[in-house]
């Protein structure tokens, strides 16, 4: 078998046996495949496709092609991945609360690049916090308290790891067996059983429209499927920013908000939904309204809350920022943009919104960049919403007058008001599992 | 401007612009471009094609990656190109007579892998001869004598040097718009104005199918339009070896045979109509009809063995072997291979004959192997003959009895017989110029 075979198949628009895929995957891995050889057969799948078992061959092989953890945390390992919103820390709100109904939830989550940092650096804005933790202590810690949240260590799918640095310089990312394959490897890798996926669509996702947001959704069910794991996908809008709050210490406040009784809204309705995804998905709970139920209790009596405390502190982190937000980073700088006229919220640009808060620090541009964690917005308008010249548009968060202003004039331009009243978009969409796709707006 | 957009676009089955090939053209050749990003565009390029005023532009940004030669010549430069046939030997014929007919060919030519060396290795069988030539030199030789078979500088097309050798690692090689762009750069850079291509089809060939062959011929000529050169096409057949001559001396041997009158055959017949062409693409004769008698009388009076001669003696080799072709270097070992059954000759893999060549040792499968200048076969089974059992399939020239065997028996298994009388094939199909489609045989 050799690699020039394996694109031939390809480019001629052919299946590749499992034995193929598992031989291009390890020689990804081991560095034996030259670059110019990956990168020709990536953009070979990326115009001929691949089929439901190729790509879960390929996910499966490029988990096996580093570590492969079996953590024993004491129950189904369940993790949650979202493809990428503003202001999404769903991560924060739901992983206590599903480990307070009695989930195990293993979050392994990147750094990466991006408009705000990853969850990880998001959990680093509070003072103390550990996100690199051995494998030992940090499986220890959800077999103990049921979540830990803890940065991805670099043995995992070393194969998706090349691949995917070849992806992103080669046009070859847009691709949705490559995507799926690519999220799922890293998360079987981890030792993930029951995976429940938020797959967004609209502006700034990473599939621009509904009908390929539901193709990948179904092509990571299909991966579960044939890989005999649990996967749920949800798909939910990012026709505005999750939360209200845009910015790594301030989403980590949005979330203790919630937690604690005092917010609701987008973010909670969604971290609720997924939560309860997650329950269903490990087999802790019989069925979605079950597990919505009892997320909703451990949400009112304080137990979620609870949880988020005693993570924080196994994690080395200081628990009272639970009790007192304001231990978290502060901006020097807090002052409201405001709108200039009146109308009705009719549509944001969601991505100029995220680049916004990168701009301002809240992300990386590039790896060595440094994250700035007080610094953000938090929005004041809502799609649908009634406004009044001089009402505020978002309060913004920053570090210095001049990255306040390009903020303030990103924020201005990507709020679109119109004199008729709009209706609120609807907020989740669908939900496919193995048994098929269950349709929950009327856009579908 | 950048290659990744450059990707991008073609991934996406979009037109590049002209400016937008030529980057990505210079990046090849200036090594700029990572072979990653070559490597992604190729097979984007293989996959989603390339229209004919975009493979004009690779053809002639290519050409101009390196030197440009403007060879003064005292005429119009014509050179010729075959696609690749086994036994294939019309330059060494056709060069001598359209010099001698007045044309001006400035035949430049790789070494390369194959069944048998390239013309320049042929040529190097002559004792004494010299390919490697300084520009200034073979120029001179071209405008005093009318032709000279030299080997292709270095400088000439580098990024086509550069994509090509990639091509070849990464499954790309059977792309009409980069075959056919990768041929004409060649000879643009090395100053032919007026070029004819002989693109064969059948068993090895470079394209399998008759219809795909059209289709590189048409690209091809479709360059010529655009870039403002004479282009003209010939289809022919690679049904059996063109010349019964197979082997680097031994294909000189033949040429010197058919200019001194003593042999004819496909080889003649082929050679005297491509040459007729490169007389009428040069405008030296205004139609192939004239083109034809003026080759056929310098081949009757011995103007074209004396031109041979002449050019032989211009680059260092010895002109005797004109006369005594047992000169040339001779094999220990020349012995039959016979037939074992009676039949009517019904099929040859010649594809198969050019590798039992080239396991002889007159072929490169590396770039470093050694041309073993004497060794080879001539064909005594021509299609549609009639043979009893002993008659002789091929009379081999071997350097030992362990590649004579291996031959023998590659070349037994290559020749199939019919028990029903078999009609000899059409040698020159289809004639392809600026002005359309000229169909010579009834299978097109």
């Amino acid at each position: 078998m050799d690699l020039l075979s394996i694109i031939t198949k390809k480019k001629l628009g052919q299946t590749l046996t499992r034995e193929e895929i598992e031989f291009f995957a390890e020689a990804a891995a081991q560095g034996s495949a030259p670059d110019y050889q990956l990168a020709a057969l990536l953009m070979a799948i990326r115009l001929n496709g691949m089929d439901a078992r190729e790509t879960a061959d390929l996910t499966m092989a490029m988990a096996r092609s580093g570590d492969l953890l079996e953590p024993d945390v004491g129950g189904v390992p369940v993790d949650k991945h979202s493809t990428g919103g503003v202001g999404d820390t769903t991560t924060l709100v739901l992983a206590p609360l599903v480990a307070a109904a009695g989930g195990k939830v293993l979050k392994m989550s990147g750094r990466g690049l991006g408009h705000t940092g990853g969850t990880v650096d998001k959990m680093e804005s509070i003072p103390g916090m550990r996100v690199s933790l051995p494998e030992e202590e940090f499986v220890a810690i959800v077999r103990r308290i049921g979540c830990a949240v803890v940065g991805q260590s670099a043995e995992l799918a070393p194969a998706d790891k090349r691949l995917y640095a070849l992806r992103d310089v080669t046009s070859t990312v847009d691709s949705i067996p490559l995507i799926a394959s690519s999220i799922l490897s890293k998360k079987f890798a981890s030792g993930a059983r029951a995976i429940v996926l938020d797959v967004k669509f609209g502006s700034g996702a990473i599939m621009d429209s509904l009908a390929k947001s539901v193709e990948l959704a179904q092509a990571m069910v299909d991966i579960g499927t044939h890989a005999g794991r649990q996967v749920i996908a949800v798909l939910s809008s990012m026709a505005e920013p999750l939360g209200t709050h845009v910015g790594n210490a301030l989403e980590v406040k949005e979330a203790i908000d919630i937690l604690a009784g005092r917010a609701g809204g987008d973010l909670k309705e969604v971290s609720l939904f997924l939560g309860a995804q997650m329950l269903r998905a490990s087999g802790v709970s019989t069925s979605f309204e079950a597990a919505k139920a009892s997320l909703e209790k451990v949400l009112q009596n304080g137990a979620g809350l609870q949880k988020l405390r005693e993570m924080i502190a196994a994690q080395g982190g200081d628990p009272r920022v639970c009790d007192d937000p304001g231990l978290l980073p502060q901006a020097p700088l807090v002052r409201d943009v405001a709108f200039e006229s009146a109308g009705y919220v009719a549509e944001m640009d969601t991505a100029a919104l995220g680049l916004a808060a990168q701009g301002m620090g809240a992300g990386r541009k590039t790896k060595e960049d440094v994250i700035d964690p007080a610094v953000g917005f938090v929005m004041r308008a809502r799609l649908g919403g009634r406004v009044r010249p001089g009402d505020p548009i978002a309060t913004l968060h920053a570090r210095d007058e001049a990255s306040l202003a390009a903020a303030a004039e990103a924020i201005r331009k990507a709020v679109v008001l119109s004199d008729a009243p709009v209706q609120k978009p609807a907020l989740i969409h669908a939900v496919i599992t193995q048994d098929g796709m269950e349709t929950l707006s009327s856009d579908l």
